[in-house]
């Protein structure tokens, strides 16, 4: 972890996520008491949020400390850029909020996914980026275009939690469709922790739906450091024969990222990536996961959602397992 | 109650009910400690909210437990229909919502009241009772357009501590004017409740406000199996005469659910529906109730709210009490 | 303070504005502990915020209390007018709120600083003046167009640790440039307590934006009265000479009040009132303060924004020590 922020799962080693995941374990048998009494964790969500917010929220009350939510229609626009001439609409820069926030509570999340500009300039992450530079209390990002890195902490438990031991164990990353453009956060940062753990990964999407080129090479190279690896897939059946984890959920196309009715023109013709009992069939009986929300018999059918290998739900009561053992790293 | 959730009055028997205010007596009188610590109660509002979510805040505060508040403005839209092919602008399933939930908190609260059909559609509670068919926690009931059973159980808490007891003693429980299309909740579930105590009830309206027919039924037969009665009146001034207590609510049209405009139009000729001095006098010194928020001077006159046989504040601070009771039962 | 609520500054005597700062001062070294456990208050914003509404949540949370916050998106329209006919938009009293509102929680915050009507309307902080007729709870002003009196209690507080004493002082009160209209309220909080500490203040403004004439009158005899001045000039330059602590903030014009295109056109010419090195050099090595939201590089320059003299964090970070002085006093 760069300083204390918790920002990518990129940073992490896999020693520093070998202790994450066993805290996570531990914290979950049993609850470890009031060891965040006195502390705050403030919360900024510039969009919705119900596994997030209910889940950190839940977290702070198990160990004593409290959360103080802030939602965008509690605020005004802020300023992310340096040096700006504040004269437009944006009543406060990032920097006095983040610096006033840091006098106040004892670590910020920060969720900020919205679509503002080409894949470029989003996948800098300028607003989440900008909190970490000018807080002095631990940062955690809470999602972005570019990542989701807790959400990827509690599919790395889930998972372990299923298969025992990661390494050479067959995941695939399944692209789906889904009526709306979406972000790459959650697919990043579970490909990053997949390829640190020594899984032998298979990313599948259609063309056109690249992951950004950089965190593919870097989970490349994470993978092959640590026994697994990763091959690219255009083709849905293939990639699902013999995983062993079927992991599913859209993402955006980033090269037509500021222009959604274009991504949406190309998705018409690509209805039949969504999972169901058939592809499933074809897997080494694998789990069936999804990062929810998920769009029912769009993304994947009821069947499969609610069938016997489906741990969606396990996945996100995970997130307050893990996140709890964050905050614990954090704030202790 | 079914299960261990709170929807409807109707679900209660006496001997439920007895417990329930009971318990909510002792827990006014005295505060009970500590007995929910380390337990969360989610609160979804999909309408605005005063008394409901500060009661239950407070309430869980004074047992030591945590309120996690999520509005329609933190959430996307949510698909109630089962099987639907969720290619809309729903982003989750409430399935999914109640089933992550249920993961998360002890118990979950809904208010979900928005007029978005037909009275057959509405009067299904669709919303609120996929909620509770998908939670594995108890769901309590925050207002729908069929029932407000929390508002009900101070209602009844107030007369109790001013009637004492209530098999036998007259209640009206009128409609008064309003500008606005409102629920039938809070009538619906006093009327149950009232019906349950033996009272003898007089439900007073203009022709073409008629209570839900099933409900109506129900009360009859409840109140006739307790030793009360209840009877239906379209004259004010009739209903009012030597009652107890006089409840005074506007409700909507049910004929006319989906079409605002023809039930404002029917209620140009109803503004003499409003509570005064001179129609208080023609009671038997009677309580004068409402659940609030109310339309001061066109529900009923400055006078007769701030006059000295209002209880309308009570019966809200009575929730408090209420709810406690309520959560002591389903949490503990 | 005016029964136990907490509206003016200038309802403080000297003896009870030190009591507080004194207060505030060692609840600032050691924490109180648990001295507010099981009181709750509710806060109540009718605009956005961050500083006011997370330091009261972390002052409550720091002496073991809760707090329960509302803003406008939770809440319906609310009427403010005594015996009005509420045929119109709003679905509640004042009355009725404050007094549901008593019977729930211990004290109430209350932020309202529209502007709604003329000046002559709107410095009749006619919504917080309804609360806090009806509430039988301590009602606290988080901010009027005419006052903001815990943010000039951090502001005393600052000072005081900055300049030890503050009788004889020299501060400069600058109005400087914003692109929309602001309140007159933490300035008017500022003058009247800087008045009262016996400070030598100099009120800088271009012509046009004089402050409220009572408060200027009132605020002249208190610094007379305590030993000091009150001098208002219109140069920015000759205002900033020699001061010790250079106050800026932007505030509205009361003349145009109901008219903010007028007023933007007459700020155009006055882009000169911003802080910067230059300005800041001619005075007594002044401390910068500034109440926060700033606008970067049009009220004042990130240079001295981020310069050695500025204590703008400072300022924030004592609103929740000030605020835990006055929980303390109005709720133990």
């Amino acid at each position: 972890m760069s300083k204390r922020d918790f920002l990518s799962t990129a940073d992490l080693t896999r020693h520093e996520l070998d202790d994450l995941l066993d805290l996570a374990a531990r914290a979950k048998g049993k609850r470890p008491g009031q060891v965040l009494a006195g502390k705050t964790l403030g919360l900024l969500f510039f969009q919705p949020s119900l596994r997030t917010r209910v889940s950190f929220e839940v977290a702070m009350v198990q160990l004593g400390g409290h959360c103080i939510n802030l939602s965008s229609d509690d605020l005004y626009e802020l300023e992310p850029q340096d040096q700006a001439i504040m004269d437009g609409r944006a009543e406060e820069h990032v920097k006095d909020a983040a610096r006033t926030l840091s006098r106040y509570v004892d670590a910020l999340g920060i969720r900020s996914a919205a679509r503002v500009g080409t894949w470029e300039r989003d996948r800098q992450e300028l607003l989440l980026r900008s909190y970490a530079k000018y807080s002095s209390v631990p940062v955690i990002n809470l999602e972005t275009n570019f990542e989701h890195p807790c959400q990827a902490l509690a599919d790395a438990l889930t998972m372990r939690e299923n298969l025992v031991s990661l390494k050479g164990r067959r995941l695939t990353l399944l692209w789906c469709n889904h009526p709306e453009p979406k972000s790459l956060g959650p697919t990043h940062s579970i490909l990053q922790v997949a390829a640190r753990m020594g899984m032998q990964i298979t990313l599948a999407h259609p063309l056109g739906f690249e992951v950004d080129a950089e965190v593919l090479e870097r989970s490349r190279g994470l993978a092959q450091d640590a026994g697994g690896s990763l091959l690219v897939q255009n083709d849905m059946q293939a990639a699902a024969r013999g995983a062993e984890v079927l992991y599913a959920r859209s993402w955006g196309c980033t090269k037509y990222w500021d222009d959604t009715e274009r991504e949406a023109m190309v998705k018409r013709s690509l209805q039949g990536w969504r999972v169901d009992e058939q592809l499933m069939a074809s897997t080494d009986n694998a789990l069936l996961m999804h990062p929810l929300p998920v769009r029912r018999n769009v993304a994947a059918t009821d069947a499969v959602l609610d069938g016997p290998r489906s741990v969606i739900y396990d996945q996100a009561a995970n997130r307050t397992h893990v996140q709890k053992a964050l905050l614990m790293q954090l704030l202790q």
